[in-house]
């Protein structure tokens, strides 16, 4: 398929479905998770679809520039050959590789043990696997978190031994049918009335979202990430509008859905970026928008005050992100905190443990760590992000070049796959030491990508991180890795 | 003037024009330098406008976000207040105020006597100026050099008093009606050989423009940036395309002119980027287009024999701008020195200055400075584009915001405008610390617009930079804060 809601489609019609697309967007999400398989020409190891796909354990192949996609006859050819709409594929996510017809695929005995088979069980992968396991466990100093947005990826994390969330994304919140209206309403809002009828219509939905989650982690902290993303990734696209727009112009077509897709274009363009990842977004939205993090703390606070009345024990922490001065976060958490206290009042609840923090994902934010570690009970740190800005690489475009990079070593490694040591790795460490220097009881961990890959995990434990956070399906890469740092640590130092 | 076409005819015609666009691009060059102001809606004091019009000297009022522009209309309103196409207007730059209707000028006295009138010579406003002039001059221990693209800007640059050019951008030089069909060939080729054509097309006309750079700036130092802005902005804007392709096949106007119109927006598509500021530009468009700097070497080696002939002294740094790693630099070296010398030996000619070296403006640079100062000769901190991506601001999207920022102090002040010591100015000073340690012969200098701006200024003294390299309307200025710079450090150090 090579649209979402088509891939969603052929998968309620029982079909199973490769989604085919250049690139895939938050407005992609509900057809990514019904999807086999996803496969994209452009982006790569830490592309929108690369994330979503390894959070969600859906094979993918991601940046295959090999494939040209041709929308008008619903096809792709890939090195002379054609495929079409409807046609079977295979792909194999950990070579890359994309083939025509289908391949007979085998079963893996550790997930069928790890889903409680009896059999499976007692086979001796499953037995040297828990042995190894638990060896890593007992030896390990990290603790090792996962990325989850939704009570299933929670529930997965925690039966792969996940402690903890160290990122819950909130995006998705403000996406479906049922949330777009409210959002439109909430993004155009030309008085403060329309915005706040916008977060009320938001508000008990989010909070349905978060109680979810806060009883799959019941007793581990959540570290929930306030609204991130540009708010134009929640409208349409604007060349598409554009298109459209001039198509029932010059078809003659006045009425309203002329003047109606003529106005969206024209907010659309207002909102429209020239580089929306260095724009506006993070803290800047909750600072611009000062009703929508309110509301997003009070479903927060409203849904751990439900799930501690259940006697459950919600441990939350709430992340602000891109946070490039100490001043953001103290005015920040001066708006927000008076909103979590007012909640908690009014439903006389005490929780055990509520922390406020924020991203570490900016360079300027790494070096200036000493100021705003006065104002954070933790750091997360945001390799991804801190990778795009100090090398000046947008996840999103370097598909075209990284390739060549790798190959005429251009960069030591892949900088999005494991951390890069002299440059964001060296901003790490300024962040960790200086953060700890001015705030003795800051929390430290890492929430990109980079938390399931096992070199970077190498090195969160040698600057002494207090965690990691990856995707679930990383959890058990991540808890072996860092027993490994640990032992190599003790054998380097006994030698 | 609504675009740059319409304020070149009218200039042309002899009118006296003020362009008024939400924002201007390299496009809009041959409309900008032909205006008596520039009014924008968008951006700020770092946008392209912005830069531009302090270069050339033109008056212009950035970032204006109460002023609405309706193309329709040929009109704006700002206010309540509605100007059309053709009404007058006067704007005061300084200020930022717009004023509806003609005011009155005041030429200025100082202009005069530089310009030589001996009368305006006589009076005590120049003869108070010369003489601090002076004694700045004799204190100060930066030099002072100045952003200059063409001869004109040059002879005006030498005349306020710089040492030299630290930045000769080489955009303009891919622009103009001549060159357009050899940067499109350029872009577009798929072979070899339509590039060679391409290149070929170009070498001849941008050695042209080289000599006339080296000959005003004899016997002083040029420092050329090769090429620098995503191929993108050579190219017509996707959304005016993608509009135009609607209509025509909506009209069922097939021929020719759609296909065309087709595939132009075919390959604006394949190259548009989500995030150019960050994508392929700089040095990594060097790499994946390895004739391209190549030929701007070749004219810049050209260009200086030819000079050097007439018994100049032309003395030449070529600038590989956005390194992020030692290996960038290093292999554009290795390509780039043997075209050099080639020139050279053929010419039978020796310069007196080659230099090779890079700009300082991605974090991940001026903390890996160390091992980049190992194959660099000097280093030009880059302060526009390291405060992008130390803050993750892109300087042409946060005019929505950053207002706000400032009057709510969250930030210290304008990044944009003086340098933000405790974030992009400690990344400078662990880059020039560490890349003297590891190069004791390394130059050092600032480019960006920060080398204009008195506090800035002050900063780049203390951290022990060689010269500052500003807008040519704004070397006094930086002359004195170099001086000033000089006289207070004495002064703390004699109490």
């Amino acid at each position: 398929m090579f649209s979402a809601d088509e891939a969603q489609d052929w998968a309620e019609r029982g079909e199973r479905v490769i989604l085919v697309r250049r690139e895939t967007t938050p407005d992609d999400y509900h057809g990514m998770i019904r999807s086999q398989g996803i496969l994209t020409s452009a982006g790569g190891t830490n592309s929108h679809a690369a994330v979503v796909a390894r959070g969600e354990g859906i094979p993918a192949v991601c940046g295959a520039d090999a494939v040209r996609i041709d929308l008008g006859t619903r096809s792709f050819t890939a090195n002379g050959t054609k495929v079409e709409e409807g046609d079977v594929i295979t792909i194999d996510g950990f070579s890359g590789a994309v083939y025509v017809g289908e391949l007979a695929l085998e079963e893996s005995k550790l997930e069928k043990a790890r889903s409680g088979d009896e059999s499976a069980r007692s086979e001796r992968i499953w037995r040297a696997f828990d042995r190894l396991m638990a060896h890593a466990d007992a030896r390990r100093r990290l603790r090792v978190r996962a990325n989850a947005d939704t009570p299933d990826q929670s529930r997965n994390a925690r039966e792969r031994g996940a402690e903890g969330i160290g990122l819950c994304r909130t995006e998705h919140m403000f996406l479906g049918d049922e949330r777009v209206q409210a959002v439109r309403k909430m993004i155009f809002a030309t008085t403060t009335r329309e915005e706040q009828e916008a977060y009320a219509a938001l508000l008990p939905l989010q909070r349905e979202d978060f109680v979810g989650i806060f009883r799959e982690m019941d007793g581990l902290p959540v570290t929930v990430r306030l609204l991130d993303p540009p708010l134009h990734e929640f409208l349409p696209d604007r060349v598409d509008l554009a298109t459209r727009v001039a198509r029932l112009d010059q078809a003659g077509q006045y009425g309203p859905e002329l003047e109606e897709a003529k106005a969206l274009l024209a907010k659309v363009s207002e909102l429209a970026e020239t580089n929306p990842m260095l724009g506006l977004r993070g803290v800047r939205l909750g600072i611009v928008k000062p009703g929508l993090y309110a509301m997003q703390v009070r479903a927060i606070l409203e849904a751990a005050c439900r799930v501690r009345k259940e006697n459950g024990d919600p441990r939350v922490e709430i992340m602000i992100p891109l946070v490039a001065t100490r001043e953001e976060l103290r005015q920040m958490r001066e708006e927000l905190q008076p909103v979590a206290r007012e909640v908690l009042q009014q439903e006389g609840v005490e929780l055990s443990h509520l922390e406020w923090g924020t991203m570490i994902e900016l360079p300027r934010a790494a070096v200036t760590s000493g100021e705003i570690a006065e104002v954070a009970d933790f750091f997360s740190f945001g390799t991804n992000d801190l990778t795009q800005t100090a090398f000046g690489f947008s996840r999103d475009d370097i598909g075209k070049f990284l390739g060549m990079y790798e190959e005429r070593k251009l960069v030591p490694a892949n900088p999005f796959v494991t951390i890069d040591r002299p440059g964001v790795g060296r901003l790490m460490r300024i962040a960790s030491d200086e953060g700890r220097a001015s705030n003795g009881a800051l929390h430290l961990g890492i929430c990109g990508e980079h938390g399931g890959d096992p070199a970077s995990v190498v090195f969160c434990h040698e600057i002494g991180l207090d965690y990691v956070s990856c995707s679930p399906f990383r959890v058990e890469t991540a808890r072996l890795a860092a027993g490994q740092a640990s032992v190599g640590e003790h054998e380097s130092a006994s030698k």
